[in-house]
């Protein structure tokens, strides 16, 4: 590894057009083309790169594109020893750069972007090990695992000694939950039966599929209209009886004023959380929410920008389930960072996924958490939504409602070469069969 | 204006490199290259342009550039006419795009962008009328104003009637605090001494210059080293004197316990506040911060991304004084909606300016604030700092310490053409004639 060298960035603009049919479709994203801003990292080392990406929904993706090329020279010409001899600090060289900081900081495009990146490096560190990523976190020690997090502005909720107790508290129990995961795998949850573009009629189909395939947990979405909502709801409930949970995600679509008064109506349904109820900024109207709806808990992250913004959502008790996104968090250093912060609160992480590629990061996450940091299966479901596996060389395998463990090298996103041609954008065969989705005016 | 088309947006890359000599220098940026992602807006109408832009600081603007051209088929092909009948409407439709929300929402490089292009048609606006932008306001009805505003998420805080209570409430007082600021101007502060990279030497000329230039309010930067700051405050302090304002600003280099522990030292020379203790992104931190440090007040403003976060910090009890920033929040719109909260919560509005540009967009927004919202000048100081200027063709006049009122129509932000094509990066001659500052590896 000490001769390792990144020797190239290349990033590529990925889309798919999704929005065709509504897979995806929610309150506020009523026409998502599920997008990848890709990275290879390029090494003197032959056949041996990095992949990464970040998820976007469609336009724009190429911003997330342009950033990855002037965040390059970050990475590019360094060894991959001296990245993982201070990865905290490479990563805090990406995420604070002293004049690109002041685009985010830590947010929004930039932050998107340094995921990509981060992400993609640990990729080549894994398969570099020939480990899956979740096997190389786990066979760390919790003073390795420490060294990776940068602690910046965290140290009002969780110090550097607090994260290494409870990671050392949980290295008596590695092997037998190990064993454990790859032989039973981590629960999920279904989101595939409920955006808001399909008819009931195919809601209905898509919860009987869901039940004989498994699922225990089902989420739909609400949010643009309340009568809608409520016939939905009635028929998810329906149709998966009382035993199974059901969750509902309005993406952000009300005031905190409407949330409470909304969710007052919908809990007749026996909603186990409602999801980004407002905006995902709003740390105190989370909170306020959640005060107003108990016992019906309040779940968000997918876009919650960054570690500060968990550790107040947190710090205000405003979730009851901490939704880590492994593209909007800066990549692996950082998912760790608030796991740890989750752990601390003891509010359980069940990660946001879906998109393309989230589950196949997802299912790698899911195993660290459970094996060095939450130690626990209780109230804990990751997100699985069957859309685009089919373009990953190692897709995530979910069974009987559990990811199954995944066993090839790295950190899953490697992408199928044909796959990176075919969907190109503006100009692999898709794309140029067809005018980019015209960009909508409202 | 019925037949006023905006036929074109042109989005340039300026850059100055400011960094030569440490200008704008602090505890997270030792280098800024003061830039602007500007944009021009083209009409049907000969010679009738709008200008707006965004202010980074160096690497990296290239990306607000490009977001620029791609929320461009938001604005272009519209009359002027259609976008003010709902100008609420129209930021919506910028801010919260179907697409390319997820790059943000309002926050990043896609919020500093929408900034540029609402401030942009904000100002062929008030060319359009022959007015300068803060008449054009001024002159408004509280009905006209409010229907500005995107009172998404604010209403748990302020409702669309208490802010239209606010601006009714100021019309008998509008007349004579015109004339006032005709007459007197605003009161403004000077960051131009306190920049970290400066020489004690350097510091102690600018203080006696700026006390000989009517100054009153000195503000330094801190957070690199105590012992550092310690030095630097006392000298501002001898040299200025007991009955004069002193600020500090750490850029967000602190920990919340950091930063009490720091101000606790600090303390000792009287300072009237402390900006950016910690991460923008921390209401509960700046909140705790605030109740420790008492009576010092606690600022922040300028890397907080929405009207989302500011809602917070008023609600938190967490700032003494509101910094909002032209170009952070997403233009006119958003300032307006802040400067309503603020109002509502009893707070001082005083904006952060300074870089490039950020000056004369402040110098409207102030006499705004003042004639139509807050109606006190009382612990009301607006950021003036002496860079830049000469590449405006109408640039912010300050005298005596107090900004004077801008007269030409327009939003005040037009370059010369002669700036913008020296400046234009990389190719214009500033910077083909170097190589761009290299990005450093840190």
């Amino acid at each position: 590894m000490s001769t390792l060298r990144i020797t190239g960035l290349e990033a590529l603009d990925i889309r798919f057009p999704t929005s065709d049919h509504s897979d995806g479709s929610d309150a506020m994203h009523p026409d998502p083309d599920y997008s990848a801003a890709y990275v290879i990292l390029r090494t003197n080392v032959d056949g041996l790169e990095g992949h990464g990406l970040t998820f976007t929904i469609g336009r724009g993706n190429e911003l997330c594109v342009a950033a990855a090329k002037a965040l390059a020279p970050l990475v590019v010409g360094r060894t991959l020893e001296s990245i993982v001899r201070d990865f905290a600090g490479f990563w805090r060289s990406l995420a604070s750069e002293s004049q690109m900081r002041w685009l985010g900081p830590e947010k929004g495009v930039i932050h998107l972007t340094t995921a990509a990146i981060v992400n993609a490096t640990w990729d080549l560190y894994a398969k570099s090990k020939h480990k899956p990523l979740w096997k190389l976190l786990v066979d760390m020690s919790p003073e390795e695992l420490l060294a990776t997090i940068d602690f910046r502005y965290l140290t009002d909720a969780l110090t550097k000694d607090q994260a290494l107790e409870i990671l050392r508290a949980n290295v008596p129990f590695k092997a037998a939950r190990e064993r454990e995961m790859l032989d039973r795998g981590y629960p999920a949850y279904t989101t595939s039966a409920g955006w808001l573009g399909y008819s009931d009629e195919k809601i209905r189909r898509l919860c009987r599929e869901g039940i004989a395939e498994g699922w225990t947990h089902f989420k739909i979405k609400v949010g643009a209209d309340l009568q809608d909502d409520l016939r939905r709801a009635a028929i998810v409930r329906q149709e998966i009886g009382p035993q199974r949970r059901m969750m509902f995600d309005a993406n952000q679509r009300w005031d905190v004023g409407e949330a409470i008064a909304n969710m007052r109506e919908l809990a007749r349904f026996d909603p186990w959380w409602i999801e980004e109820p407002t905006s995902p900024d709003d740390v105190l109207g989370h909170a306020a929410i959640a005060r107003a709806i108990e016992p019906i808990g309040v779940a968000t992250g997918e876009q919650c920008q960054n570690r500060v913004v968990f550790k107040q959502l947190l710090q205000a008790d405003a979730i009851r389930f901490c939704q880590i996104d492994s593209c909007r968090l800066g990549g692996v250093n950082e998912v760790l960072a608030v796991m740890l912060l989750a752990k601390r609160f003891g509010v359980p992480v069940c990660p946001h996924a879906g998109g393309v590629g989230l589950c196949e990061y997802v299912n790698h996450l899911i195993l660290v958490d459970y094996i060095c940091i939450s130690g626990s299966l209780d109230d804990r479901v990751a997100e699985y939504v069957s859309h685009l596996h089919e373009h990953f060389e190692n897709p995530s395998v979910v069974r009987g409602g559990r990811y199954t463990a995944p066993l090839a090298p790295g950190y899953g996103i490697t992408m199928k070469r044909a796959s990176l041609e075919t969907f190109a954008f503006p100009n692999g065969p898709v794309w140029s069969a067809r005018r980019a989705a015209p960009l909508v005016r409202r």
